[in-house]
């Protein structure tokens, strides 16, 4: 059973189409002052149900709208309860930078237990560490095979060099690396200290190179918009953006058709309406590779294959 | 030691100003995206702290802020955390009225326990039974004396019949009509069934009486609304509202100032910007009821007696 | 597979009778120190067993024979286990009046679960909300229909009013004048305060009415001779009392006997032995409705239609 | 601060005595239908509370009556809770000897910790093991000493054997032999196989001996008159019967002075009133041992060394 | 579906060959400081998973591989999780003797369902209240009904006693003496205590009598070896010792070899190398009895037949 | 009140000493059969403990020492109880690279919560999201700095560069290269595909600089030495290594000495016995961070300065 929150309808159609079934229909609306209510329109009792929700825009209330939804779901005796999250919330606070701040992916993992969520489903997250913030299992999906299959397929004879856009991204680049037939590594160095100047350098070759910068999102578009510039600055030839999740917030539509990238890669893991599109802009649907996964979940086979990536098509 | 979310800073700080402390700082900010960040100013190390924080519009954010803020100072080893909820969300959802629907109020107590909150405090909620919700202690405020002290001083000479805009509100009329001083009830019969039609009727006296029609909270203003013309209908002389909670959703300030009651009393446990205020419109303040309730808490003491109501002033 | 604790047995009967089954047979006897101890006969492993017990005199006992029996079945490695409690004990201490007060119908909901219950399934809970206190599934089911169509049908040509013997049951008193075919609702008044004196009043038209009492149970049967008497001395024509659970503790049978009432309707969720039985008392049986619940729970169906009643029979 | 349940008054009175404090005052009775309610008298916020009860004869009540406090307690934010059961109630059930049984003695002490208890203090239990069925600190005081230490002075001069009633009690039998100054030990042999016969034998020697047949608790004194036949049967001098926990159920009292045993020792951990007492009973006071327990764990003390037994006197 | 531990291979072999399947594929190693990694070959989304496991030396490895086991496991879908351990670690610290000590057993069975275990299967528990430390089912086998049908067969005409080797062994030598077909039972007293003396002494009569000294593992041999000598000493015609765990640390097969004792009866719980073995060993497998286990539990068939003994053969 | 496993005495001694307090008594012995036990000397009723332990080789043992002596302390009645573990055991298992893996230092983190863990405090985890594992607060001690002043006191005039020995230490190198004095880095890239063959180049110069290999901790040794002769091939001037943790599993020492490596820096949070040590190794004591940090944590003051690291020693 396929039930859906409001966050992202084309996707869950599209994965409900996939699967040849239809979303289990609800009745969901918001109270006056905000609150949101859902009610299930058939018998859950007794079965497997999936529940597929992005949280973005208003993030909080998608959230919210999750648990509400298992709670309604574990009330009404659904006999397992896996959440679909294509994009997890909150994956970028994933440990304390400083004192006396909170760990906020872990307790959004929390807070599915608790609604009642069985199982989490998602697609590549911030770190793979998360995986651990929830106490059930996960099926951590990979659309970056997806995304670099892609790219080969466009540029299949260029001199490709890919490149992180800070420190911590080095080994998802390095992953990229292999993904497009074992190309070079670059990647942008920060410095923050204030003895000795903030600033930004290339640490690796770039010069003359086709730059694909990797990130697992792509928020509000200024680190990319950033290292393209810098990149460009080291003599990159093309400069080319690949992440999974477009969450481009605000300006990053903009900032990122004005920064000089030559294409930017995005799946569809988080809604991306027409005023989100702008040109060089390329999204492949995951909807196929959730199809799949839940197929494998509900017939008790493996999703282990699918931990590498499955296929996909442009939308 | 007093922090409090971003919701509402003007109660906040009367509380404050009452206990002689000041707010502990706090960085907080919302990502691009939507996801709400907290990190707190000072050693929460070992101490007793109580975190004020109005869930209202946004009301999903400041609700996930709220756990936020308690995970971040769970994090930082406090001692105990009392969360202060002047308006409890989701109370409406108590209960489940049809199959497959939640029960959100339950698993917002769950969601703070989860987050940390070893207490709660809260004023008049929607029904007491709520107070089970939580797993830990609950100290239940009550700002109904603090609205009928109000009401009886402004009307002293009044034929006052307290009038319950719905059959589950009868007993918080009851309440009404002793602390008033002994009072009659009438009460608004709704009639919802296919077979006999929808409509409204009142039972009880009301002719030529003074009707103070009483709710726990004010939302859209509908009901009030159309009670206030039903009672005009049937003769009453002047209709007053009181509730504790102004929530003023929307067009109800508007919908309240053209429906003809007298006067419109509540508290300042939501805050009432100026833009939701109106002609005819009281506010009595609630933190110096919380202010006490803090004392005794921290100081060990009796909280009992707030369960019975506290003072208060116009704000 | 259906199990049954020693409190009820008829009720347990006529509902394997009314599913084809069995009881399962189980050992249970009491120590000579009071001790309950059970033992079940055959195996449960791997059986998603149901569990009926009605906690009524000695209502420790038969609360804690229900809690064993739960043991017993989780260690015994049953898939699910069910509890049906067709009348919830310590229902009417749902919440906190003053301070320091325990919220035990709370607590029983927490002791079902540390028992091992992984579902409830009840009659006419004494308020709504004690579904929320449970954290599994609760089927909640409706005998007030039934009970309301033994009224209807008794009296097809009376001027019915509805009437709630307290400000707390009026929102009952609604459901039950639809269900009645759309009839008016009075409502007994309770004063209590210091200053203005103790007493009762009808609010509502009652005189020349055949009135029909309305509760979730009749315990010691006070509240309805009391409210008959206020009636009949205010000018009802006839007054009928109608109630889900018959608790009928002490002298109960008598006083109502006594007290002037027309008839009382009550079902069998609680044991109604002959010296419990008066004239003017009529019995409806419930198992139908738990039976028909079993069924569906059991077929992973929806017991949603169950929440608006069921048919039933006079026992 | 010291609370008390209502099943055994004299004691928590000679507790309290002991401590020179008094006993918290409370609200508690039961409904008509036997539901038990109780409310404390004076805050508890923030204190380290003791609650004292002896779950006996109606012994249901008495465990709910316990657990209905925790939640009341609990619910008004105390900071501990330590239970005193100076008597631990289903401790027999305390394996499963077939299929399908419950494991009672763990469900109590998951029903204590669910409803508030943070630490459990008893005397003398059953098996030793059950310390480990409960989550949290468990302080096992032993009145065994105190027992030995009367029986030792009243036979100076015997020639004791201690005699263990069952093959379950030889360590127990062992360590009074130690606790008496280095005695033999004999024990009866219970024979129940359908092949073999039924039937009981004495395995050491007793003739011409003083023998004190030891147990944890004496119920219906079944046991205890039976081995005292035998014994006398097999020569023995003189029987004496000592035991921690007296419960006497039905014909106790008249089975054991009818046995032919010389003295029965008992302590008071279960209320003993007039009509349970019998010519040679002997009732030694645990109550400065579990006032001095109480004085240690409230000022962070040792309590180990009471687990060797403490002082005590007649009553 | 059967996985292993890297315990005990020859036992999971056996089990595996009798139930008619393979175990499951596993990649195990530990990494160079000793931390163990344990990744299943094949998918166990959706299975009933059975994990055999013997702690034994290295007890805490394999105690944390089992639990490591268990998180690959629940990670990765398992449907239900049983631990079968033949030999349950830890079990002789199931109480507290003194304070500050930890009562290991509980924490042990906590770890396990921690780690996700939904069931424990084990055999010849060192005390049977150990069950009650599991929160879930346990399946408690007996071997000892093995271990007797060989003894008896191998001494058809002798005359036995059962013989316990210490005070807390005599309930277990009263269900060997029933076993044996209704034999005598004697015990080793042991004396501690500073004042009178150091010592043991045999309680009942063994001169010229065949002595089968029955407990539940043989560790050190210590107290086998020294109960042989005492037995020796007092005339016994010929000392049998018999036990279900063969856990033998250090010299104990020296030991045991050198003191006298006729033969020694083990299972094969506990993996018994050749360098383990000795003359006078006879090993009985309960590789049968598990396997018989694991089909009932698989068909959801009873295993209360079990817990009265299985077949089994030499091994 | 401070207690210690028996993992690293040195440690617990200068942390002691650093604190002008002792290392509570303790019995601690291992059984035959390799389980574990132990009982403290004094009592900790009350008592806000720290557990010092450091899980190294046999590190099972010593990891399920430190949950025993949680059990112990938490069944004492110990207040609150923190575990300081400098070296967090099983940390590189931190996520699932591969279907059917555990997560074994979430597993760890839930074991000790189990045990009875209030907090935890550490140094240099592998990632820092391993904090989120753990349900409490996390004291995250960094030692960084620490190294870092050692080595920038030790070449005050080289060309260092920060070399990350793979991608997944870009960030860890990152921060280096700020404490350094704003340092240009490099790192190791490996090529692991199957199509591109196995191998490793460097990104970034390191032709005549003076290369600080930088880790969490050194195990085999044989990253650092791989590294190490890359760069050399890659014409590096000079190599030093630094890690927190210095493990040195099996040959490490003798593999680090001959690598070509000019200075290995570690501190002393894993023992580093003489055995383990060779020329160019240099040890930085941990004590004075760890026992500034306890006392922070005791007087409820702020650890948050020590997250950026503290004052140490050579040892």
């Amino acid at each position: 059973m396929l039930a859906a929150g409001g966050s992202h309808p084309r996707l869950a159609d599209a994965v409900a189409a996939r699967l040849g079934t239809t979303i289990a229909p609800r009745t969901a609306h918001a109270f006056a002052n905000g609150e949101v209510f859902v009610r299930f329109g058939t018998s859950v009792r007794g079965s497997d149900v999936f529940v597929l929700q992005t949280p973005t825009d208003p993030i909080n209330t998608w959230l919210l709208e999750s648990l509400i939804m298992l709670d309604a779901l574990r009330r009404a005796s659904a006999k397992t309860i896996t959440v679909i999250w294509p994009f997890h919330p909150y994956g970028r606070q994933d440990k304390k930078h400083r004192g006396r701040e909170p760990i906020s992916a872990r307790l959004v993992a929390d807070l599915l237990a608790t609604a009642g969520a069985d199982r989490l489903m998602t697609v590549d997250l911030h770190t793979a560490q998360i995986q651990g913030f929830f106490a059930g299992p996960v099926d951590h999906l990979r659309a970056q095979p997806l995304l670099a299959r892609h790219v080969r397929a466009a540029h299949p004879d260029a001199d490709l060099t890919v490149v992180a856009p800070d420190s911590g991204r080095v080994r998802l680049a390095e992953t990229w690396a292999e993904l497009l037939g074992g190309r070079p590594i670059a990647f942008v160095q920060h410095r923050d200290s204030l003895q000795h100047g903030h600033g930004t350098e290339i640490v690796g070759d770039v010069r003359g190179r086709v730059c694909v910068v990797v990130d697992d999102m792509i928020d509000t578009g200024a680190t990319m918009a950033g290292a393209t510039r810098l990149l460009r600055e080291h003599g990159a030839a093309q400069v080319i953006a690949a992440a999974t999740h477009g969450v481009l917030s605000g300006d990053a539509p903009h900032r990122l058709a004005a920064s000089g990238i030559g294409e930017v890669v995005l799946t569809d893991t988080v809604p991306l309406p027409p005023a989100k599109r702008f040109p060089g802009l390329t999204v492949l649907s995951v909807a196929p590779m959730l199809a799949e996964a839940i197929h494998e979940v509900f017939d008790d086979g493996s999703v282990t294959k699918l931990f590498e990536g499955a296929e996909g098509h442009k939308v």
